[in-house]
């Protein structure tokens, strides 16, 4: 350990550190093996050492003293995010935050509550005191921060109806504490939480948030399946355009995807089935069998307030999302994924159908945005290195698909490809010394980066062969 | 009175029946005379009597009756339909249901109801209650009854964000009597319910109503002051699409109707100044503000949550839909209004805001339509006979600008001047003698009828004048 981690360390002995190797790894590491690039780049990494603050106060205190000794600081939260964004490619500090759990406030419409709150644990919590819940989920809600969501998601559950994180008015309020020799405390709304919403941390520690909350209902999560993918995918669309039919989840399952890796389905499809899951509130379920009966051959093989299976499924949004992908996982663990953005254009997801055949299998999620739908591509993709993942990717963007790239850790590879310029302006205010989640945020290291190939950190910690 | 009303009237005496001539004119008027061109055809118009049943099994005895003696019965709510909906054309009875006003049951997400209930009532309740009310209402909800909206209604405030009644999931179940000689109750869900829904109760009484909810919140009612019509349509149209902003009206109301015709609004505005009246739950307010911030010279002038006028406006829903025009008709009673459908294309609201300078004032609603958005326009048009009004409704229509003609009393002529087929075939079995308000659906009475003028129902009660 070098001297300047080992003062640090020293300093906050106080508050409750984990030195234990086997934890120091365990908490150094994220979801970033789901990519196969990643998972050859970021293997190795681990912190020197990882503290569990239990207030704001002790927050400032870690950040005020690793920022004295030049030690970097990456935060995490449930530790699921897929981008490595939690992992320390520099060492230091990994500052766990599970531990400020609290609930401050629940209102009519809003929580107030700290960012180490387990997501489902504050669901479970809003729903018998107000009976209400959060817009939106990240399926991976039951290991998920609020704050790590915040920080590092995007949207999920409920963005059927809500549309994403990003969208105005999903987030009320952060408060944010600075890396200075004197921590501040900042509170942003408005067009100020841009600057630290998914910013991987690199700018700020969020230490309270207020979300706005939605009624909790008894949701019905069921298994629609189709004998065609197109028809399957027009009534996902469908169903999330329609006004008045209330609905938090509408996945795409192209085949044979449900037959080969939903084990608890596999019974109940032939390979050939194109299945949608859904989640529609009691009250619309009127409106969804109407709907569902004017496209052919749609049928309603599972429904939770009627359960037929022997064995339960579990929660259909723990099928949806990155869930698709982490359950094929399971059968096949060289298959990968890709983010995929088409827009509203089912012509478009059907080109690319037919076109990937060889390369992958088509799952989507039906998002609302701005005053329509988009239709976003979680497809799972049969086993390629990283030339051939380029290479699928260019083919994509060549049809006019955008990409989200998940095989990459920074903000901008992940994103658009091109500086934030409000998150980048935050860092030189909040992180002057670029401790905050170091190697991130190319803008800050490397301004005039080309993005002509991968981006790595020059100051990763080298990997031990290199390193030998 | 002729002798079968007398027979009729005489058989259903022991219900509460209405036979003061002042009482009967007035039960049998509704908002007609908003239309200049209703009011010259309907002015006459009276029941021969009024009953007002308290129950199904009265309803059903008030159809059978009347069957047996072939007297019409026309049904009505609260009387505020604004086509002469609930006017009777060939006089015989009227039967006002504002009695049965029972709620029968409140669940989550849902509500079960008699029609006769002031919608206002039921929404007072709902939320008392429960915490919820209605997904939408009519601006009159204060005076108009649920079966009333249901059979005569379209939507409303609530629409910016549900869409309209006749959109899937926003009904969920009707209860409808028929006029035969043993008049049957049926009930109706999903593709059925369009065969009495927006029907004027022409082919069936409805007794019972269940209707999804949404959360009631403490709306943030507010004016916003703009410079130009274009920014103020802008904004209106884009708080409604953002997905992540709960409203539950946005209304656009060009100058200088907001400083000629708002009693309450004029010392707070120019003549020059554009205003928006739009209800944003609180949680919401931050999304809202910052979304305004972002368009040139937008202004909060009143927010109900922070009342700093002398006078307070009363609800602001009551400034949009068909209320603006209401207001100012209490200043210029020969102004009239036409209904608009515009789409989502703000460029042709523009080319109908400069083309109409000298025939209306624009105004506009947001309603979610499909995926999207749709501009409802409800223009008040200056003083123009019926030609004159035929003649700017081609020309809206040469522009390519959907018309709703409120200036008819059929179903066919307000609509999209076609047959409903699914109405017009549950007429056919459930009022074989075509005695439910008859002279409202064309399909019924004239098959062949080609548009070419105003239709004229042919054993409508002759005028004063001509009966001379
Ligand atoms: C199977 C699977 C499914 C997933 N589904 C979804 C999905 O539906 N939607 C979605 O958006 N994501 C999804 N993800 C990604 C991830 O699970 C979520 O974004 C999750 O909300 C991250 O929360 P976490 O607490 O695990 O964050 P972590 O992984 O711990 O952290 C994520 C990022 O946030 C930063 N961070 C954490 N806490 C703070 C804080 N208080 N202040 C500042 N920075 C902080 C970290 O430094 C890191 O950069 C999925 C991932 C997997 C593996
Ligand atoms: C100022 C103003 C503003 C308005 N704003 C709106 C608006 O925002 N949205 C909107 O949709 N409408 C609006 N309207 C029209 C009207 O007020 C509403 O549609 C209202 O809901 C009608 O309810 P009511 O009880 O007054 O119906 P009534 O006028 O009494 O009846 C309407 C029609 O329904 C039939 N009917 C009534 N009860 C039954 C029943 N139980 N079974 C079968 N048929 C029945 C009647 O025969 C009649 O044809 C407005 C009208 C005015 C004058």
């Amino acid at each position: 350990m070098k001297p300047n981690v080992a003062a640090a360390m020293a300093e906050l002995s106080h508050l409750e550190i984990d030195e234990n190797p086997a934890t120091i790894r365990n908490k150094s590491r994220d979801f970033f093996w789901y990519s196969p690039v990643l998972k050859a780049e970021m293997d190795h990494l681990e912190a020197d050492f990882v503290v569990n603050p239990k207030t704001e106060e002790e927050v400032i205190e870690v950040l005020k003293t690793c920022y004295k000794h030049d030690v970097p600081v990456t935060c995490r939260g449930g530790g699921t995010g897929n981008y490595g964004q939690a992992m320390p490619l520099a060492g230091g500090c990994v500052m766990h935050l599970t531990g400020m759990n609290k609930i401050k406030e629940i209102g009519a419409g809003y929580v107030v509550a700290e960012p180490g709150i387990i997501i489902k644990e504050l669901d479970e919590e809003l729903k018998k005191a107000s009976g209400q819940e959060m817009r939106m989920i990240p399926s991976t809600a039951s290991q998920a921060s609020l704050g790590g969501f915040i920080a590092g998601g995007s949207g999920g559950v409920g963005s059927a109806n809500w549309g994403a994180l990003r969208d105005l008015g999903n987030i009320d309020r952060l408060r944010v504490i600075t890396m200075e020799a004197e921590p501040r405390a900042l509170e942003f709304t408005g067009e100020e939480l841009h600057r630290v919403s998914h910013a991987y941390g690199t700018n700020g520690i969020i230490t309270e948030i207020e979300m706005p909350l939605a009624p909790a209902y008894e949701w019905v999560d069921m298994f629609v399946r189709f004998d065609s993918f197109r028809t399957a995918t027009e009534f996902a669309g469908q169903l999330a355009a329609e006004p008045g039919i209330l609905i938090k989840l509408a996945s795409v399952y192209a085949a044979p995807i449900a037959h080969k890796y939903f084990q608890r389905v596999k019974a109940h499809v032939t390979e050939n089935d194109h299945l949608c899951g859904v989640m529609v509130a009691p009250q619309s379920m009127a409106g969804f069998q109407t709907l569902l009966s004017r496209y052919e051959g749609g049928e309603v093989i599972y429904r939770s307030d009627d359960v037929k299976w022997d064995r339960h499924p579990g929660p259909v949004f723990e099928y949806g999302w990155n869930h698709t992908t982490l359950r094929a996982l399971k059968f096949e663990k060289d298959l990968t994924y890709l983010q995929v953005r088409y827009g509203d254009d089912i012509e478009k997801i059907m080109k690319a159908y037919e076109t990937f055949k060889d390369d992958l299998y088509m799952h989507l999620e039906v998002m609302r945005e701005g005053a329509g739908l988009s239709f976003a591509g979680l497809p799972i993709v049969f086993p390629k290195d990283k030339a051939q993942l380029d290479d699928l990717i260019a083919k994509h963007e060549a049809m006019g698909c955008m990409i989200f790239n998940p095989h990459r850790y920074t903000l901008e590879e992940g994103g658009r490809q091109s500086t934030d310029q409000r998150q980048l302006d935050f860092k030189r205010e909040a992180d002057p010394k670029g401790l905050l989640n170091p190697g991130k945020m190319i803008a800050w290291d490397e301004p005039d980066f080309d993005y002509a190939d991968m981006y790595s950190y020059a100051k990763i910690t080298p990997k031990p062969e290199a390193a030998e």
